[in-house]
């Protein structure tokens, strides 16, 4: 389409054009109601029938049973870095977590922070992350382990989740949540920020078991409690509605036009394929995430030296192909490939890349 | 406009027309950078321009000095009640609550909550909080006095701020931030949820005076320290950018439609003018508030009984007048007349007023 770029941003990211042009269309009079999806009431019906759809939605998509509440918070992962230890963290409990990233490690960080007691019982840090640990022990007496699913910054993803029996399994899926199907009840609790696969910024989808609600002490802060956004249908205040209904229109679009995970993975996997593919086939590009960790959504690679790199990433934004760029802390190229970005994109950017290899290699 | 009604809700609230329109005719393609807003990254200069725009639009509508901080945070004014004790009240400091109404409540209760020493110095609640209370005495060894600037539910507002000399005043300005001028000058903190006066709900606004930060604890969560937010430029984490724009969009029309606050403060003076005159000039409705605490945001009413107030408010909006119903928690009607809410709007309203209590009266 015209005027549109290719986005491989890695959150905020790109979303299905045809969301963005459904909020385009019904923005000054949304389903009637003679006002924006902005201006309306958050204890209006209009409000109501939006994040009951997102939560059916995802209770759907999730195949999740009875068991679980699916929340909408604001604040982002990072907020839930923070969250998570207060609730379930207390007295002498002890909590594993794994460390296979930029951002397991601000999770840790924060619940040191908070003088809670953890264990890193796995880490990639001697390899600079660019694989995910196997053989994992547990501890059997974990208040819960947390880990992290997908690594948008290193470019690896656990290909296979963890069985930890009776000790409840976190996970942060900012980046890969809704991008294949799981057995989502091995999991406990379960957070996203939606500016990767499922929304813009300003919404973090949270995934919790009934069970995780037992513990919580009523002395924490009423924003900062689980049990405040499952009594009131994540409406203790004024939700971010925008942000709510943007996702209840991807996770609909992913229902509808995809027709659900299995046919959403493999589209995926057809999409990391080709770039992999791309990638180890040429002497001129290298991946940098060992090949078993790979992640399905963010492929980072690199070029024989940061001048290449930099005029890679420059002609490639010249060609209509946006956001490849490695994050500031570690340099290098990524692109990310989430749901939204289509087979042809992908197509596209690694055209390109041999073009470009043919010029400057 | 047709397909429009007029938007009398309390927050969400209706937004100026040409924000919406520009909103939705850039939606696809903000800024010439292929992306939709909700689309780019927020490490990009198209954000960065947006952010530092909306600070810089604050800065000057608010004529606040080189050491007053603009921020955005996430969770909205609740959160706010929350991270302030957490912030500024350690040891054996006190800090002081003025409650006039449902929200002071709530930011009094947060406090209670962590186990702070606060005192409750002034309080209207004798009254069922249809007052400001003056001759107000305040501590003068508090950590800080907490006012609420305009209480949303009970239609109240400060009509002068006190002075409180060395004792830093913070103010939850949610329903009243950019109604009209005043001097900034006084406050050490100022929070304000975006959703009434300002944009979408989503972003809380915080302004900060530099002096605040002197004595903030570095064990505090990263997501829950004034800190973060100054040091980052409200960009630790992702932020909510279509949130933050939107905010953008409000303040520039503020600034380059309206012509500041003080033209801003004539046309709402005038609006509640008109809609308090109707009020008052007949016995057929009845305001809740005392005369002289009067709200110029939301205007509180009653008609003669709860069958009445419901007929009034479904005729309403088959008339194009939405948004009438007074708060759950206390019932009766309220018009919230907010920056977005045009003359023209409030003319219609109170003509629909007269029309239905010659059917009805």
């Amino acid at each position: 389409m015209k005027n549109r770029i290719f986005n491989f941003n890695a959150g905020p990211a790109a979303l299905p054009l045809c969301v963005l042009e459904k909020i385009k269309e019904s923005f000054i009079n949304f389903n009637e109601s003679g006002m924006s999806i902005t201006e309306i009431s958050h204890r209006s019906k209009f409000f109501d029938d939006v994040i009951n759809s997102a939560v059916l939605r995802t209770k759907r998509l999730l195949k999740l049973d009875d068991s679980y509440h699916v929340l909408f918070f604001q604040g982002g992962a990072s907020m839930q870095f923070c969250i998570i230890p207060m609730n379930f963290l207390h007295g002498n409990k002890t909590a594993d977590y794994v460390n296979t990233g930029t951002w397991s490690t601000k999770a840790i960080k924060e619940a040191q922070l908070q003088n809670k007691k953890i264990k890193i019982i796995a880490s990639s840090e001697d390899k600079n992350f660019s694989y995910i640990p196997n053989n994992i022990h547990y501890s059997h007496d974990a208040a819960y382990i947390h880990i992290t699913s997908n690594n948008t910054i290193k470019g690896t993803q656990w290909s296979k989740y963890p069985d930890t029996g009776n000790i409840p399994l976190i996970a942060d899926m900012s980046s890969d949540i809704m991008s294949r199907p799981f057995d989502s009840n091995k999991f406990d609790l379960i957070y996203a920020g939606a500016q990767k696969n499922i929304g813009p910024a300003g919404v973090c989808l949270v995934i919790i078991k009934a069970d995780m609600l037992k513990n919580i002490p009523d002395t924490l802060p009423t924003m900062l409690n689980y049990k405040t956004f499952v009594s009131k249908n994540s409406m203790y205040n004024t939700p971010p509605c925008f942000a709510i209904y943007t996702v209840e229109l991807v996770l609909k679009w992913l229902e509808e036009s995809i027709g659900g995970l299995e046919k959403m993975h493999e589209i995926n996997k057809a999409k990391a394929q080709l770039l992999y593919t791309t990638i180890d086939s040429s002497d001129f590009y290298s991946g940098t995430s060992e090949l078993k960790s790979r992640s399905l959504m963010n492929v980072t690679f690199k070029l024989k030296d940061e001048e290449t790199e930099k005029l890679f990433i420059q002609k490639a934004l010249e060609n209509g192909l946006g956001g490849l760029k490695g994050h500031r802390s570690i340099g290098g190229c990524r692109a990310s490939i989430y749901n939204a970005t289509d087979y042809n994109a992908v197509k596209t950017l690694t055209d390109f890349m041999k073009d470009f290899e043919q010029t400057y290699g």
